[in-house]
């Protein structure tokens, strides 16, 4: 086994992403590294030492962060202040922070209530899934994984790299981006298809919710991600509002004109814009 | 094997659809069927003799339906019309049509067009998917799938129960519906949801192209059916645009519903919304 570079870990929060991180590195580094979970659910973090992702456990994010060398924020993005705030007065000097939420414009604020001699650096690996928790874990689940690394001016180079390190270690292919780049280019790929999903069958809930009975292969992709944890999703709509509001916008101008198309039952226009879709939906793989 | 039903066939249409229709008959019937095969690409109809899912083909419709017991409607919806007053003169006395459109509304008008002694039955199996073809067709397509028929008040009830026992034999659990019942169901859980993501593809084609480079399963998922071939649902779309209009309107109102309690970063609005959506969908089993 490799030498790890960062040999106590914390993970506050052991969920999905929280645990399959921690099942990552174990698998790589075995004893060679300890790992620390922090969570509220003992049930949840039995599960996970059960499975061996984490050594020990504790329900004080102060205790968890104690003497580590690398703290991994994994919580629903919502709570990363508050926990922040807590434990930032027992960091150990020269340790790294570092987050996995899927939205990035709160990384300057973090960054700000780092102390001194403790880096931050904002990452979201394109990891998740509808599912949750330890019991959901899997330490190949950064396998061929992208993860996004937003550094922003205040990033030291050195830990920058160390924190690219342990991505690729876990299996990633890591990008660098703006953490305003990111929360642009996810609000639309990911953030805006997640709010379409929920009001989707939010629509499905309103006119006719026994119709779902007879839905097929079609709905059920479409809608998949509306069984996404709602906390998580609210955290993440708040956080990328300003983005999400006008992409919201633009989503119901392409409605608009669909409907616009079906009112003067255009079929060019109406087949063009499906075969803009067909066009560049087809560049991606279909795997599912 | 057992003894058919109808025992010439003709399958107008040998896409995936009718290509997998024909198929399952063959596996099941074996030679005691003579399936002949009608379309437009002779490249495709050589695909589906070389896999035996026809005996033969022509480029007539005419043709294709001289003396057969069941002529199958399997091409694009909005060919229907025309291919049935090309072939009705030519149909057998006490033959059968049935079509496997994913929109019902057309049915009545098809009624009309069927000369006297002959019979026609709408049915639309839910067995699709974005894959077109008879390169893509499978005899188990139909295996455990749903098929919906849409009797009126002209339907024969003995031809109604052969359609039915046809396509159980093929795998399928059959239940009725008027063809207006029909087309509120399936506009709300199959043909919207296929608009959402065409506009959802298109909403990332306007606004920046490169970014679904970055994207992971959710973005994936909900896209999938944004694949589908593009003058298939043209046909669908406006078969069913009325329904479509409104639906599309109420779609929008729940995108304004998330937009509101973005502006006003409501947290247990948005909690509520996501959470409807998330009981909803838990309903359905999570395959792909």
């Amino acid at each position: 086994m490799s030498e790890p570079d960062f040999k106590n870990i914390a993970i506050i929060g052991v969920g999905l992403i929280g645990g399959s991180f921690a099942g990552a590195l174990k698998s790589r580094y075995g004893s060679s590294i300890s790992i620390i979970g922090f969570g509220r659910r003992e049930e949840n973090l039995k599960e996970a030492l059960r499975r061996g992702l984490i050594d020990t456990y504790t329900f004080s994010p102060e205790e968890a962060v104690k003497e580590r060398d690398l703290i991994v924020l994994a919580t629903p993005v919502g709570r990363f202040r508050e926990l922040l705030r807590r434990f930032a007065s027992h960091l150990k000097k020269d340790s790294v922070i570092i987050d996995v939420g899927s939205v990035k414009g709160i990384v300057r604020e973090l960054e700000s209530l780092v102390p001194e001699g403790v880096d931050f650096v904002g990452c979201h690996p394109i990891a998740g899934s509808e599912k949750a928790g330890a019991e959901n874990a899997s330490p190949e689940l950064f396998n061929e994984a992208l993860c996004i690394v937003t550094p922003t001016e205040r990033t030291n180079s050195t830990v920058l790299n160390r924190v690219i390190n342990i991505w690729q270690s876990v299996g990633c292919r890591v990008v660098q981006m703006s953490p305003e780049q990111h929360d642009r280019v996810f609000g639309l790929i990911s953030h805006l298809p997640h709010l379409v999903s929920f009001a989707l069958v939010n629509t499905v809930a309103k006119l006719d919710s026994e119709a779902i009975e007879y839905s097929g292969g079609g709905f059920k992709d479409t809608t998949r991600i509306a069984m996404s944890p709602s906390q998580l999703w609210v955290d993440i709509s708040l956080e990328n509002r300003e983005n999400l509001i006008e992409l919201i916008e633009t989503m119901k101008t392409e409605l608009d004109s669909l409907k616009d198309a079906l009112i003067s039952s255009d079929k060019q226009r109406l087949l063009k814009t499906f075969q803009k879709a067909n066009n560049l939906r087809r560049r991606l793989k279909n795997d599912c």
